[in-house]
């Protein structure tokens, strides 16, 4: 991988959030040439620190990708761009559904716009999700299973899907998206409004305070530790063959709610109550979900190499170790911070 | 159909356009009252002289969709809201993708949040297009074939129809969406940079211009006389049973270009000529279409009443009666205006 990324400039779009400072650490590993662009949008999971290990060895440029002029400047001369800023919460999408269309689908598309003027020869990755598919048909999901969204989030990352596919066909714009699932790990935001239950069950768990279950908490679900996930994207950069097509990411393991709260507990004390789903979280529930990533394994050899129980140790140590940076001991999980199951940080 | 509309607050949203201005004469014959949003966007298709059978009987405010404060007071009290106002161009959408975002997508939430916030007893009817499927892979084309849209018209409007749905799901916020084949008839946009190949080929014969065909001519469409049209949006606003729901419009018939010009040459002076198609064109080609409109007619019992000859009589009479308001007879045709086969009024 270093040697397709050594010296290659990269330009990483959410590049202070969870995903984009996991993958900018790698690429400054693999001697890229990195260059970030974040707006820091408040509980957007944006953070300064999570660029420590790279501080200096990579270019962060302040905008937001709702200024198309600046977006036009940054692309140019890139050879990668990774296409990772978003609004993740899913309730968030309802509550405010507008932004959530001009950040995940409408920004997506002056995207294009601006690498078709500005830079054709690039090469796009954009993180899609697996709301696009709704409430499963069939499981595992797989990338033929209707797209039918529960949430305005689903709707808008679907629509970009498909811009980025149509200047693919069109344009000859080069991209590939990847539709993840729970992706979890260091540098995973605990707080703001767009966290998914990973986070919120983290917080709670090391703050000591009781996790509330929406639901049985049997519902099952699958998790990809986030230096999958950063491999994932290296490979969709990389493999030209991926092109105009888009590919679940997943893992073989599934594991109900509980046991994920199990796992937890191996680490933190866990205490925690089931409670019924509250009326709006309900209305975009999609009960289980777990993936079929062979597509993806098939054209590129992609595997998950960390299980749920490897990968929240590693996640547990990290924030034990950064604490300051990510969760106040201080503060009251109870008071202020919205938590719950849907909020999935795709 | 009187008996329902009758006394019934309607709002037309597009009402000086093509659609909404048949559909606003035909109301205010069933005894609504209607209002009219429109913004004259040039080369949208709106006319003023469009609601001339009802001028005085209709409340015309002209607004943008984009302007949403607007639009949540203009949304209040009404019963039925047809939502038809929207960028109609294949290739313009290609040439300006945001603006098109905007207007069919963008603007169709932002009504969505309106109702939901200021109406939610509102009926909503919003006309989407063939468009959502891009190039057919079985002919006539249901509703349950996949959608994968070929130009960013298709992208934004199968995006719209998803939030459609989804208000309608999570809010009860009630709504139907009707994907349109190719209509033409009295009040066609015959100018303007959005035109479908039946303007351009119906403004040219009638200023005896030459047509350009590109492609062989034997692509095979289905055409709906707008009347018909009309009478599938009154009974989409009427039927409660539809909600939630997408439905094709079409026509059993379907014919080739040529066939279409042959039919035309019956009225008018055809002369043609066929050309390979121009790249942009070609790019978002989607070939063959017609349409499977079974499961409106098996809902509502609609079926098309005019065929395209009768229609075809109908629509070049109206045009010859009106010819100072639609067309400017000392104007080059082979001048300015852009024409083609693909801009297709949906």
């Amino acid at each position: 991988m270093s040697e397709f990324y050594r010296d290659r400039r990269v330009l990483i779009l959410g590049g202070l959030g969870f995903l984009g400072s996991n993958l900018a650490i790698r690429l400054v590993e693999c001697g890229a040439k990195v260059s970030i662009v974040d707006s820091l949008i408040s509980g957007h999971g944006a953070n300064p620190y999570n660029i420590e290990p790279v501080r200096g060895r990579v270019h962060v440029n302040i905008s937001d990708l709702r200024d198309h002029q600046s977006l036009s400047v940054l692309v140019r001369d890139q050879q990668v761009i990774f296409s990772l800023a978003a609004q993740v919460g899913h309730l968030a999408s309802m509550q405010d559904p507008l932004t959530d269309l001009d950040i995940n689908c409408r920004c997506q598309l002056a995207l294009l716009e601006c690498c078709r003027l500005n830079n054709p020869l690039a090469r796009l990755v954009f993180t899609s999700t697996r709301q696009v598919y709704g409430r499963p048909q069939y499981l595992p999901v797989d990338e033929g299973h209707p797209a039918c969204p529960m949430d305005v989030n689903g709707v808008g990352k679907h629509a970009a899907e498909l811009y980025y596919a149509l200047y693919d066909r069109t344009y000859g714009l080069s991209s590939v998206c990847l539709r993840l699932t729970n992706t979890y790990g260091p540098r995973l935001s605990l707080r703001g409004s767009s966290r998914g239950f990973v986070s919120v069950f983290l917080l709670r768990a090391l703050m000591n305070a009781r996790i509330d279950v929406f639901g049985t908490g049997e519902q099952r679900r699958d998790f990809n530790y986030v230096d999958d996930v950063v491999e994932a994207l290296l490979l969709a950069g990389r493999h030209e063959q991926l092109r105009g097509q888009v590919f679940n990411l997943g893992h073989g393991q599934h594991h109900s709610i509980l046991e994920f709260l199990e796992l937890l507990q191996e680490h933190c004390p866990v205490r925690y109550r089931c409670l019924p789903f509250p009326e709006d979280r309900a209305a975009i529930d999609v009960g289980d979900y777990y993936a079929d990533h062979g597509k993806f394994t098939a054209a590129t050899g992609w595997k998950p190499r960390y299980d749920l129980k490897t990968g929240l140790t590693k996640t547990v140590a990290f924030f034990r170790d950064h604490r300051t940076h990510y969760w106040d001991p201080g503060h009251d999980p109870d008071v202020r911070l919205p938590h719950g199951l849907f909020e999935v940080q795709a």
